[in-house]
């Protein structure tokens, strides 16, 4: 009598069920679209704080542009018109008339961004331009799946203007590696290779587009963020110049990176189990759940002075007395909905002065004194996060294989992913995984840091089936 | 030669001016739509910040409804879909295809909200239900003006969800004194008439509305938030019931609640002056600017010192030393921005081992020893925030006259707000004074408390022109 679906018989079924028994998210009323629960919710505002601090650190400012944007700005730059068509929502009618001109509800605001740009710099002395916007943005789906491919989705979209490319590309991985990757690492508990698309899996209009890929669960990956470099191309488009020190008009160098509310996806799939979410404390909008055994007064006075105790301390703590719930239920709900850490207080522990902590990732459980629960618990969360971290890098690198051709790769990447020497792909290779329903993830140097091109000598990529 | 019009001579002007020169805001390329930069988004990131806490504390959770809502369900409160529909914006084509079935760009959340607590809501035991949205909402707007009327703006939106009607309406009280009036009483420095509107200014749907007005420089009055009971109307219309502790069925009682960008529209037009916006302290996103008279390695040395130390005792502090620009430029400047304290330094200071103070809303300046500057600012602050606040009450004391009769309050009315008998406006009265391009705004007991219904006696309302 499982409460979900064995994650290993039917990963689909248990990550729908995974969303619905912990109340992260419904079906929206219009296809495709998605209501964030309260609980899912909490857990965007804990990314959203943590990747705008960071974002914020190099220098970039947010602001916000118009959801409507008008259809022939997205016409102006000819690849990323082609890439975003087939996935447009119009809007025809306005104050109950029909508009002379229809207006595209953003699917991105790279081109509103740009024309706004154009205006607001005018000498070297303005750029780098560094703007970042939190917003909803909408791509019509039509095989949309929570999280992962939702008709509207929010997201962080940053944009930046530099003077030269070489800047403009310095910022890029700056974004890549101190926003996106240690956000990841460290908040997420989530091993990501890092590296460079190829050619074909680039954004519509960017010159290199880097990307951040994390296995899931079921040894598929997925896209967790990419930072692009757009050369000059909407500068270009958008003419977004400036007046060199050289005394003459220069056009500007761009870029644009995002993550989105798919982060939760990611995080659902490759951290639960089959007892549902697990989220690591640093990310948690609820690190430690207490739990009394029972509804008795005796009892429900110490976890009172507990959980006084841990938040006074720091900690994100909940009591979960709830009434006409009984302790299993209630212990049931808190490992669904992933709580890194529970303090359960029974009869026993209350006369030996003892409390239980309960750990989700290991299931492991440790009586220790009373006394103790300040110190105790804090170190506990920490360690938490690391074993999280160390326990999510050994199954991806269990399911990750080094192999030397095309054929080994589609063999390994049947059960995880494939390490391939790039130079082993060839021109056809990419068609040929194609057929397989593979790509390539990213492109990335033996040490796994980022190339400065593809041509470079011992390349690897990554090739995996992917979400 | 002044940068902006002067404020008594053409407001409107004078506010488009403040919106361009402190680079707050521009018109969007759709009409009606607006770009918030950078500057005026800091504003709006810290209301966001302070109001969220409260709402929060009033323990209400955040959540995320679509976008699009199906046309359908408007049409499901009948009053709700009149108040509406002259403002939609409609999406036909989805994904290159014309869809199905029309969709709306959500103007408010209520009926997609009102669907899901349906869905959520099984037992007493689930009530209250508090959620809150930050969103975009988009009304299509003939006659925009920037943060006050525009097709597209930012809000959050509360709707709750109770057993009974007291309970709705204490906890819409609630939200409308601990959050709201708070907020603009001590954070944004505005005195508010709180109230209630009368049947004719109710929102669409509800059966109580209460608001706070604003005075802004021009003697006309802004509504700056609205709380509503809507009774059972869109329970009734959405089906939000429960089993009740008699284990019988019964209909919920709802409330909504919302604040927006309109905000800042409110903030300019209230504390900005013929130099600009005037920022209170406690709103400001940069409170402190340290700016060195001239570009001198001694000074800069001494400012750098300045800044670091007023950071590391919390204050949000800022140094300008950008080269190109004189000081009075960049005093210009900050007081465009209406940074509430600058903190000056120039040789004779250094010589002297003193620094400036001068402060935006009285522009006193202040000579204080170097070694004083970690206290005296701080408490500077807070000064400046009382004041601030205390100018704006006495501004709209001068300009709120009490009338006996509506001829006196139209006259009245001309220059500024009108106290009036609420007997004395009659059943003709809203209309006799909508001749006049007149409301009343709210109706309150005269001690300016909120009434319990609009048949207490002695109850006075403000009658005024309105944003």
């Amino acid at each position: 009598m499982a409460i979900l679906s064995p994650r290993g018989e039917d990963f689909p079924r248990w990550y729908q069920d995974v969303l619905a028994k912990a109340e992260l998210a419904d079906n929206g009323p219009v296809r495709g679209t998605m209501v964030i629960r309260p609980y899912g919710y909490a857990i965007w505002e804990r990314m959203q704080a943590d990747v705008d601090s960071r974002i914020k650190a190099t220098g970039a400012v947010n602001a916000y542009f118009p959801l409507f944007i008008p259809e022939s700005y997205l016409r102006r730059e000819a690849q990323h018109v082609e890439g975003f068509s087939p996935e447009l929502a119009v809007v025809t009618h306005g104050g109950g008339k029909e508009l002379e001109e229809p207006v595209v509800v953003r699917p991105t605001s790279e081109t509103v961004i740009g024309e706004y740009m154009a205006k607001w710099t005018q000498s070297y002395r303005d750029l780098p331009l560094l703007l970042n916007q939190w917003a909803n943005v909408v791509r019509w789906e039509l095989r949309p799946r929570l999280f992962l491919r939702t008709s509207e989705f929010l997201w962080q979209e940053g944009h930046t203007a530099h003077v030269d490319e070489a800047d403009a590309a310095a910022y890029a991985r700056r974004i890549h590696l101190e926003v996106y990757l240690e956000f990841m690492t460290s908040v997420l508990a989530l091993p990501v290779f890092v590296g460079r698309k190829t050619a074909k899996e680039r954004f519509a209009g960017a010159t290199n587009t880097l990307t951040l890929e994390a296995m899931m669960g079921d040894g598929k990956a997925l896209q967790m963020a990419t930072s692009h470099e757009l050369g000059q191309n909407f500068a270009r488009a958008f003419d977004i110049g400036f007046l060199g020190a050289d005394g003459r008009r220069h056009l500007a160098w761009t870029t644009s990176w995002g993550s989105s509310t798919r982060m939760i996806g990611g995080l659902i799939m490759a951290h639960g189990d089959d007892n549902g979410l697990r989220v690591p404390p640093r990310l948690a909008p609820t690190q430690v759940l207490v739990l009394p055994v029972r509804d008795d007064a005796a009892l429900v006075e110490q976890v009172s002075g507990i959980t006084e105790g841990l938040r006074a301390a720091g900690v994100r703590v909940q009591l979960d007395v709830r009434p006409g719930l009984s302790f299993g239920r209630r212990v049931t709900d808190a490992e669904l909905k992933g709580i890194p850490v529970r303090v359960e207080l029974g009869p026993r522990d209350l006369a030996a002065g003892t409390v239980t902590l309960a750990r989700r990732d290991t299931s492991e459980k440790i009586v220790i004194p009373l006394d103790d629960v300040l110190t105790r618990v804090p170190a506990l969360l920490d360690d938490v996060q690391d074993t999280m971290y160390s326990t999510a890098l050994a199954a991806r690198d269990a399911r990750t294989h080094d192999v030397g051709n095309l054929d080994e790769a589609v063999e390994a990447a049947s059960v995880g992913f494939a390490r391939l020497p790039w130079v082993a792909v060839g021109d056809s290779g990419e068609a040929r995984l194609a057929e397989e329903s593979l790509t390539i993830r990213c492109i990335q140097r033996p040490d796994g840091t980022i190339p400065d091109s593809a041509d470079e000598p011992d390349l690897v990529c990554i090739v995996a089936r992917a979400y």
